[in-house]
């Protein structure tokens, strides 16, 4: 039986996360999961389990989300299976790429890197109007920030940590060792900033906690030196405030070389 | 008593339309004049009357809407007036700019040039997506358009003609004469295609009839030299099909001297 690899993008703003929820606990929740299994599953005209890499949050949105699943048969060519299921697929879900995979394939424990990015943008004086058109997309605060303090936070950030301060404080996970192999802050427009962060996996929240970290030192609320300390302390107060989903953008997955080998 | 000048973007998405739709025809549309109306009225703590320039349908994006209204009086300077009634508009709307205007300011009549964008896409082969993150914004054929044969059609629209064959049959107006000052096609993003086109004044529908027949054009089933025949013709029918809404935005309205100045 095949196992079929789809890469899968997403708005999160009208899903309810990733991952399905199951009745009758929340029998009415549109999860970007409980749609796309849906799909495929009258696709393939078998029920499936649709097994994703990334659980993200609601609101969070993906442009490189993956997900797995094994099938007895399908009709087309897999190349044609992204064309059979968007057309099945409501708006702000789309399958970008399918590929057969090995039948033991797991997209949770063979990613070998994944990639966020978070979105900042800085309202600036009152005649400055906040983000219109995509205003799901950007997180928006009325401080200043400098590029400088959180580039330099942020590549204190790199390297293999226990990230337990910048983990959700019911993470449920056995280790919060994590490695980081590059975490970048760029400017994209006008007051508006990315913050670009690679690792082999990250905790529950990391990534809007690591956002968050780099705004309190932007707007100079945290020392910018004082990273290598919240790291060391495993005390998630010490760490800064959880952004908000919307930010936030599952940007890839790789699961051959990791992406430090990739970028060097 | 002052009257202002507002400058107001919105995304369309959401709302019927600019145009307040008067109880008990239509009870419960929200359209732009409505909500904007409501939020000037409590911030001048009396009824007044909003006058937009261009009634733009449902579905159809603004960055430089311009609306009037004369007030009593208001409790801030006129250049914190956005910040003001931003805090109060919902997200999808936005007041970006407020002066005072002379008592007998028309936003209709005054105007001398305004300028709409219209977004194109070519989804190209099925293994191309549609737009995903900004799929409101833009409409997608199938077709392949050829550039070239777009932007030679459009310079033939350039001047002061009867512009009949483009406008929706019932259009209502005196006269269907307007001068278009410049009509461009630009290539914005692989496959994807801006037609900018600015003018004194455009009959109910004629950018989007103007857009389709663009289209039309670039994909081969109109030849690129018909347009002065279609022009003179007077015709609808001679002309392409009416693009949606969505793919529409008025750009600027301008007050002062024409675009044609402007330009050279």
């Amino acid at each position: 039986m095949p196992r079929v690899k789809l890469t899968v993008a997403y708005d999160g703003t009208e899903f309810h996360g990733w991952q399905r929820q199951e009745p009758p606990n929340a029998p009415a929740l549109r999860t970007v999961q409980g749609v796309l299994q849906e799909v495929v599953a009258t696709f393939v005209r078998e029920p499936i389990v649709l097994m994703g890499a990334s659980r993200t949050d609601a609101g969070v949105h993906a442009k490189g989300q993956v997900a797995a699943f094994t099938a007895e048969s399908f009709r087309v060519p897999v190349e044609r299976i992204p064309f059979a299921l968007n057309a099945r697929l409501p708006r702000d879900v789309q399958v970008r790429h399918a590929e057969i995979v090995a039948p033991n394939f797991n997209p949770i424990s063979d990613a070998k890197s994944k990639c966020y990015r978070y979105i900042i943008e800085h309202l600036g004086p009152p005649h400055h109007a906040a983000p219109l058109f995509d205003r799901d997309f950007v997180f928006t605060t009325p401080h200043a920030l400098s590029l400088a303090a959180m580039q330099h936070a942020a590549s204190q950030l790199v390297g293999t940590h226990d990230f337990e301060a910048f983990a959700q404080v019911s993470h449920g996970r056995e280790t919060t060792v994590r490695t980081i192999f590059s975490c970048h802050v760029r400017m994209i427009a006008p007051r508006r900033f990315a913050v670009e962060v690679s690792g082999n996996g990250f905790l529950y929240n990391m990534v809007r906690i690591l956002a968050g970290t780099l705004v309190d030192v932007g707007r100079g609320h945290l020392d910018g030196n004082s990273i290598p300390a919240i790291i060391t302390s495993k005390d998630r107060r010490q760490a800064g405030t959880t952004l908000p989903p919307q930010g936030l953008c599952l940007e890839w997955i790789h699961y051959g070389v990791p992406a430090e080998v990739i970028d060097s």
